[in-house]
This record gives structure tokens, C-alpha cells and sequence, in this order.
């Protein structure tokens, strides 16, 4: 199998340089990596597996693969109030897996460790006749007992998403044939959102001490409001007309309206969903503006069970989450 | 798809009672796990993915296909002088997996859980069309600075190892149809080798101060022992008359003689190869009648470079270990 150099040789020349923040992975030339955790912090810690064919096209960039299945861990990690440090990988490689993939692919995580300040801490990679498997835990750290859980949310609370959603569905339309009338750089937009998240890493851990209750929007945003509302034991109301939408979604929208499903069902969207006082909402404005990441308010949590979206009565929202089984 | 409860249902009924050791998981119902690290430790953290077919045969009891997954990982961290405390478990499933493949392979996760004093802490599970794909990542500590390298060798430093070598490259020639004249209890006895690795959580803490440098015999003994060397810029000779064999493997190569280069060479011994200056001897001969683990001297290490195995110079050892490519 001379598509690959030996595995000896493929961590050497491209997975060991990726360790260079972390000087206790020895360059990958040990069995084991050691961290020293930073005093009076607390360990957060996450682990995602993406599966070609399943979590992403067995033909995308390797690059933008390497760095979703990095990003959709650092996501949970930020949605959480956690800074994320360290990760570790696996990778099942598929029989049509080359040296030219392996560098783009480790492109990708080099350029996602500069921006997010993350280094790989170890792994392994391993053959399989299959389609390529990615694990990552990624291991962060937070302040000792602030972690934003999904269950801290409180009746009166308000509800608000940052950014943007239902561009990655739409953009996943897109990628399967749908939407053709729209513009290149429209299309670009929503495609370039399903196949590179963009994890809210400098909002989440601002978030602790204003926020009851965060998640990072990836089942889609009714599932993820219904995980937040029936983890705080509340029910959530919103109102479709408060939902974030993009330049590219509203065109979308307003042309092909039942979208509006994927667009609150659909996932991938990795914004942060949060619940707040009311008291919060200046200095949720204030957030907004220094750190320039939008913050849009959708509605309320209230006593009960169950979500409801007003103006959306039509649709068949269901549970509304993606499931694999 | 019927075959398996949706993903929340298989989480809460399998994979949540996992976590009852790791509060900070919060029964797997958020998406990330806290956890407190010992004050005044390092962590020692690794991660090892099992393929179908490749590590396992898919065919295997789903319990021990478990306790493996999670057995070559705890045998990195102890090997490396480690604790072992959490881990974190992505899953790959097949279309072959029911829920009863489930819950034995869950079942196999609680047996050790118990044995080795370890909980789950996070993880994730994704459909694939593929092979079965296990990822585990473990989280231990230990005092800082005290980690067993591969590199802290030095020369005319005596080379050690645990147990018995051989014994699961017997077993799975056993599993592939050879070695038909061995009685059942020995081939039993070599196959629950392969199948069931053990490892040595007690012994490897216990050689700190004692060794220069450690890793455990995954590639085969003769490849870990280079990689010693290489790491340690030293030579190797060891004595194939030292090497520690059990009665079913003794059986076997009195019979079968040529099968001396899979027991050097095979791997998934998962024993603990180590380098100790001659004055430990006498401490290391205690330690291993406290633990009641054998411990055996093999050779030495020198100045130079590469590995030569006095008795064993007709086979051809080559570099010794597994590639997987």
C-alpha cells in the first residue's frame, strides 16, 4: 500500500508538527501526552466522531473535513463558557485516502490551531476498508463551577441565538442539487457555512454570569431550544419572525417560504443558544458590539413543557432534531 | 431503521449508568463533561481507535470487543508510570449492530469500569455503513515530572518485561484456523490473550523511580524494544532464552519452532517492557512477589544503535511490528 508512507513516517512528517503547542505530546514520539492543567481551573472536556458519507462528503476539501471535525468540538466546548486547549484525534483511513489528502487535511487543523489556539495533544490513524472516520476530544478548561448547562434556565427567562440560522441546511441543499436559481455568491455563502462552522469561541465563555443556560445550536434550533426547555423543565416560546437570517436565507425565504423547515430543523448551524434575564439584556448588547458577533433575541421560557414557534404554525417541526438511528 | 432505540434512548439506557463515576457528565444529558483534576498532578492523557476487521474481528463477543477498546488504552497510560481515572468514546456503528450487541458491549465497559477504577465521561455515537469504529480517549494523572518515557534509557541499563510474551499472536493464529493440535484449554488460553489484553494497572506506577524509561509491548516485542532503543539513542541485546513464555506458547514452539518470530514479533502483549539500572534489581524482585506479577529480565542496553535477539538470529525480525500501511 504505497499510497501512504509508513504510519512511523506519516505522524513524523505531518501530525507531529501540529503538537507543537504542546511540549508534553513529545512531537508524538511517546505512547502518551502530559498536560498540566491550569491551577484553580476545572477540565471540560467533548468528543465528536464524523463519518464520510454521513457527517460530511467523502469529496470535500480535506481541509474543510479536518477543520469542521475540529470546530464542531470547540463549538461545545465555547457554547459551554469552556476555553478549549488540547485535542486528541483518531482517524480511520479509507482505501482511497493519499499523501495529497493527508496534507490537506493537516493543513486544515494547522489552520485552525493558529486561529483558535488549540494544538493536538496525540491519536493514532489506522486503516479500514470503510469510509473515514474522524474522532476528536478536544479537553478545555473553565472557571470551577460556572459551566453553562442546558438545564439552568429559568421561567421569565429570555431566549436569544447568536449569528445566523439555517444557513447550513440551505447550504446543504445546495450541495445536493436544490436551489439552483440562486446566486453564486449567495450559494458560496450558505455552502461555505455547512462545510466550515464558525464556533462562537470568544462569545461562550463571556457568556458565565449572564447567561442561566447554553448549547450550541447542531441538532437544529427547535430540537436544541426543545434539549434546553426540557433539561431547565420549562417551556420555550418563540417567534419565527425574531429568527436571524442571513442576506442569502431571506432571498431563499422569500422565494421558496416552506424552506423556512430546514431552515429551523435542519442543524450544523453551531451558534450559541442561550437564555438570559432580563436584566441582561444591555449588557448582552454591549457583549454584541465589543466582541461584533450578532445577538438576537427569539423569545421566552415559561412554566410547562414543550417549544412552540409562533408564525410557524404550518409546519411539521416535530422533535425537529437530526437522528442517526 | 428499528434495530437500535434513537440515539437519546440508547444513550440514556446504555451508555448514561457509564457515567455514575463522573458527576461533572452529568448522566450524558449536556455536551460536555466537567472534570476536577487533582490538585498537584499532571494529566497523562492517550487515545487509540479500534477498526472491525482490522483490530477486532466483527464477529467477536461485543463485550470483549469493548474491554479490548478500552484495555489498550488504560495499558498506554499505565505502562507510561499513569493512573487512569476518565474516558471519553465515540462510537461508529454499523448496520449489522443491535441493541443487544449494545448492551453486551456495555455490560463489557461496566465490568472493567469496575476493575480498573475508571468512568466514562463523554462521548458520541454515529451511524456508518462501514465497519464498526471504536475511539477512546483516557484521561489519567500522575505526579509531575515522574512520566516513564520511551527515551530515558541509558546505557548499561537492564531491560525488563512483565508477564509472558507471545501469547496473542498465538491466540489469533489460533483464531484463523492454525495451531489445530494445541488441546482446547491452552488454545483458550492463548485466544483469551488476544481477545482480553491485561493491563498491567498496578505494576507501571509502581516503577516509577525504579525505571528510566517504559512503553508497553503493542507492535511486538522486538519493534517496542527498538523503539525504546531509538527513542533512548542506544543499542539493545536481549536473549531469546530470557524471554517469558507461558505453558500453552513453551507447548507450541516445542512443536512448532518457527513460530518463535510471532511471538517476537506478533504484538497485543500488552505487557510492560522497561529499563532499570542493575540496582534495582533487587527492589524490582520485591515489587513484582508484592503485586504477583512476574517480571523478567530480558538483556541489556548499551551504546550503539539497533536490537539483536542472541538465539534468534535465523529469523528474520526485520523492524517487528504491525504496520498499517
Amino acid at each position: 500500500m504505497a499510497r501512504l508512507p509508513d504510519e512511523f513516517e506519516l505522524i513524523r512528517r505531518y501530525f507531529a508538527p501540529l503538537t507543537s503547542g504542546t511540549p508534553g505530546a513529545v512531537g508524538l514520539r511517546d505512547d502518551v501526552a502530559t498536560l498540566s492543567p491550569q491551577v484553580g481551573r476545572e477540565l471540560v472536556v467533548t468528543a465528536d466522531a464524523l463519518v464520510a458519507g454521513v457527517h460530511f462528503q467523502a469529496d470535500d476539501p480535506p481541509d474543510l473535513i479536518a477543520r469542521k471535525a475540529l470546530r464542531v468540538n470547540l463549538s461545545d466546548i465555547a457554547a459551554k463558557g469552556g476555553r478549549a486547549r488540547h485535542y486528541l484525534m483518531t482517524l480511520a483511513l479509507g482505501p482511497e485516502i493519499d499523501e495529497a489528502w493527508i496534507a490537506a487535511f493537516v493543513t486544515g487543523l494547522g489552520a485552525d490551531q493558529a486561529e483558535f489556539g488549540v494544538s493536538l495533544a496525540g491519536g493514532d490513524t489506522a486503516a479500514t476498508p470503510g469510509p473515514v472516520c474522524i474522532s476528536i476530544t478536544v479537553i478545555g478548561d473553565i472557571e470551577p463551577g460556572t459551566v453553562l448547562r442546558r438545564g439552568g434556565a429559568r421561567a421569565g427567562d429570555d431566549v436569544y441565538v447568536s449569528g445566523t440560522i439555517g444557513d447550513a441546511a440551505l447550504g446543504l441543499a445546495c450541495l445536493q442539487g436544490e436551489l439552483e436559481w440562486l446566486d453564486s455568491p449567495a450559494r458560496e455563502k450558505l455552502v461555505g457555512r455547512y462545510r466550515l462552522p464558525r464556533p462562537r469561541t470568544t462569545l461562550g465563555p463571556r457568556l458565565i454570569g449572564l447567561a442561566h443556560a447554553a448549547l450550541d445550536v447542531s441538532d437544529g434550533l427547535v430540537a436544541d431550544l426543545g434539549h434546553m426547555a426540557e433539561a431547565s423543565s420549562l417551556s420555550a416560546d418563540i417567534d419565527v419572525a425574531l429568527v436571524p437570517l442571513s442576506e442569502a436565507a431571506r432571498v431563499v425565504l422569500a422565494r421558496e417560504p416552506e424552506r423556512l423547515l430546514p431552515v429551523l430543523t435542519g442543524g450544523d448551524d453551531y451558534e450559541i443558544l442561550f437564555a438570559a434575564p432580563a436584566g441582561a439584556a444591555a449588557r448582552l448588547a454591549a457583549l454584541s458590539g465589543e466582541l461584533g458577533v450578532p445577538i438576537a433575541r427569539l423569545g421566552r421560557l415559561g412554566a410547562g413543557r414543550g417549544v412552540s414557534v409562533a408564525g410557524a404554525s404550518g409546519l411539521a417541526l416535530g422533535r425537529g432534531g437530526y437522528r442517526h438511528f
